[in-house]
């Protein structure tokens, strides 16, 4: 792969690991892309930090420089803000000054036709010959979790996790990502690639390839400026890290709109479809399903191929989750003679003794009698994962509420239930069987005590049967490709 | 509509406004099904409630008598929850006793087969001959606010609304009804039909044409009894009244599911989505849709076509929702010349001069840009609705932690934003055009205090953008059905 490598490993450190950020177009105007950056970069990590501004002593408390030249120390970084006519004579200082890697946040640029494109492509050569190199125009920013580096203007510690984001846009890369956070999940980096004048998604992905940090990489797509390359490097990339893509523009309308927005073009999606399925890409329809699927490739294994086990409490659900599975391409597994026996013990005589499992009533609602429904499906050999539509942890406010337990007994509970989760993790486990729990109420799945005992034992979550019957039947694809890839 | 009634107005009295109840089978065992139908019954509204049970002399603190004949007073309703094969002679003792009406929780008939369907017969042969009618059996319960009574084993007060669900499924009816409970929806009805061995989901709908307190109607249905009259009455209900279905079994495997869980035949799919379509049926492909569609004619207008207007903060998001927007079937609605004109004044130069229309960063993110742009997108005749990618109110948490408001700034600042909404609803309203919030985050769609703003604002809020295109597809797709019906 270094044969292709257009990057040094010394740009991504100044880029990445910067010992000094120069911010120019910093602003005390609360709100402005020149005052969030600054605070963000006051706010994130420990390096030294240069707010220029020619109108202003100060920014922030600290003094302000006229030009990026007159900084008197050596400057790895520079974030971009001024107006789009000031960048490219900003951009030739920063070379002079001997900055060696730039985020220009400003945008106005190819997004905005022929005039703009011009003024980008100056920008592109100034670079070049410069030897700097650059994120955006048009970027909101990039962050490093392991560094505290941040120019999106965040405030805060950012905790360290395995998810890289890329994303051709910066509102879609913060939506992802805070999305993710808000399900536990952390990240290595997250970049907003802007419309990369210089460095490109394929640049980043090669970066990540190698990036130890990085176990799953997330992209938002609208674009791709160099396909072949980006392919030839997924392909490489997805038999060890698993890439997870929206790509939009697929649609009349949606392709103009992403020409105008970062000045990609859109392509043919039939191509793109094909060229994703052949380098192993989890191509995904929308960013909830990003996120979805990036979840459970985290917190779920595999499954060998698409049989669904369907265990409900009620035949309702139970039909509802069987239509919405096959409407989406699942398969209703067909119980082992085997099975049918273990379950006749637990459930009552007019139970129908095929798959969906309907348990007819609370009755048997404990997590004993669920638990060894449960096991009797996860060692069903016919069965490649399980959605189960049982209470098998109570809801946090039915114990409160009408169960009238205390604090003191609803902590004996809740430990009680957590032993009882981590047997349902073993069993994930030990059979590589995803199990997915479906939300009766919208309100349950939203409590994070609950949502961070599911994460433990492994169990995925899930309100909406055809979402989650998307993912599983991504997860079952990516699994066909890697066995397929490996030659198992 | 009268000529088909086969349900007496006195029936239905004595189902929704009986002066006392019998809960035959009643128990003193936490959890249990004669538990749970007790304490409901005795913690919503105020009636004269009977246990029968021979081996207890109280349930609940109330004497229990060993059978409903031995009730020294009468009884208008009884609630049967024994075991099934006790059920005809339970039913019987009732006709004896003068009960009028019964709901049977009990399963294990229809649904289980040939000796299940024969006892099922035998109910229905004997309320017939007795004149008792009946919900079930294999009912969950039923419930009614304008009353207070709830045989679902609910407590507490439940507040009253315009909404009546129907469903052959207690599980589903539960979830639905709660789901859009957290919406800020409340209920005048609710109905678990079970086997419908006797009421019919035809008769239901019957009833709840003529219901005063009912507004919209909502049904989960898995296969109809009587279908031509269900639809017959359907045709003459939805010009008044909106009816929203989700109806399963539509899929080799789910059908199968259906007939094991209430004995229902699901039919072919492709003959009730015609009937749906002829009568003005919504049909929808999941709960959740059905409540999604349910909230927004509860709080939207219904627009005239399909020609959308996006207005958005960026453009990822604007290319990701004009794509989905197509995928779903809509229309990028093209802008009016004298819109642009209008856009031209609020937008940076390089603005597209297109739908979707990217306010390209947060400068314009004020209220007064926002709301200035909006007005001009609700005022084009070239569009039907607008989804909205822009922070026309703050993000509650933001308020207090990244811009450190006080308390007391953070409720004027919300009171200022509550008079600005209320200038959308006006113009919503006055143009007849929905407006859908689309929300960046998933966590500030849970927020309550935001929710009700909304809701008083008559905007839409959805986290998901294919999700929003479907419920406006079926927005779109009533309002033209009403108009060509009422030969507008």
């Amino acid at each position: 792969m270094n044969n292709l490598a257009r990057v040094t490993q010394d740009s991504w450190r100044y880029l990445f690991s910067p010992a000094s950020v120069a911010v120019i177009g910093a602003s005390n105007t609360p709100g402005s892309w020149g005052n969030n950056a600054m605070k963000g970069l006051l706010h994130t990590g420990e390096r030294r930090i240069y707010p220029v501004n020619p109108n202003s002593a100060e920014v922030l408390g600290r003094k302000a420089y006229r030009s990026v030249v007159d900084i008197p120390d050596p400057v790895d970084l520079a974030v971009i803000v001024v107006a789009e006519k000031l960048v490219p004579d900003v951009l030739r200082e920063c070379v002079s000054k001997g900055v060696k890697a730039a985020v220009i946040i400003t945008s106005g640029f190819g997004e905005t036709g022929e005039p703009g494109r011009k003024l980008e492509a100056e920008l592109a050569e100034i670079a070049r010959l410069g030897g700097i190199r650059i994120i955006g125009p048009n970027s909101m920013g990039h962050a490093d979790t392991r560094t505290q580096l941040s120019t999106f203007g965040q405030a805060g510690e950012m905790p360290r996790g395995p998810v890289a984001v890329l994303a051709q846009s910066g509102n879609m890369c913060l939506k992802i990502v805070r999305n993710l956070a808000e399900s536990g999940v952390a990240f290595s980096k997250y970049i907003s690639t802007g419309n990369e004048a210089d460095l490109r998604m394929e640049d980043y992905l090669e970066y990540l390839a190698k990036d130890d940090d990085t176990k799953i990489i997330a992209a938002y797509i609208e674009g791709l400026r160099d396909g072949r390359r980006f392919f030839q490097l997924a392909k490489e990339i997805t038999v060890r890290k698993p890439i997870v893509v929206v790509k939009t523009g697929g649609t009349q309308e949606s392709a103009r709109a992403v020409m105008s927005h970062t000045g990609a073009l859109a392509g043919t999606d039939a191509v793109y479809t094909a060229a994703f399925k052949q380098s192993g890409v989890i191509r995904v329809e929308d960013d909830d399903e990003l996120c979805d699927v990036v979840y459970a490739l985290l917190n779920s294994p595999l499954p060998r191929s698409n049989r669904v086990g369907i265990l409900s409490i009620g035949g309702g659900p139970a039909a509802m989750t069987t239509e919405a599975c096959e409407k989406e391409g699942l398969a209703i597994g067909t119980l082992d003679p085997s099975t049918v026996s273990k379950l006749d013990k637990y459930l009552p005589s007019r139970w129908p003794r095929r798959n969906p499992v309907d348990m007819a009533g609370p009755s048997a609602a404990e997590f004993s009698v669920i638990a060894d429904l449960l096991w009797a499906l996860i060692e069903d050999k016919n069965l490649d994962f399980i959605f189960l539509l049982a209470p098998i942890v109570m809801d946090r406010a039915l114990l409160a509420s009408r169960m009238g337990l205390s604090p003191e007994a609803i902590k004996a509970y809740r430990e009680k239930e957590e032993k009882n989760m981590m047997l349902i993790r073993e069993k994930v486990e030990k059979y590589e069987k995803p199990v997915v729990m479906m939300w009766q109420w919208r309100s349950s799945s939203s409590d994070p005590d609950m949502a961070s005992l599911f994460r433990k034992a492994k169990v995925l979550v899930c309100t909406n049967t055809r979402r989650a019957a998307r993912v599983l039947r991504y997860l079952v694809w990516y699994r066909q490709y890697l066995d397929a890839a490996t030659g198992k």
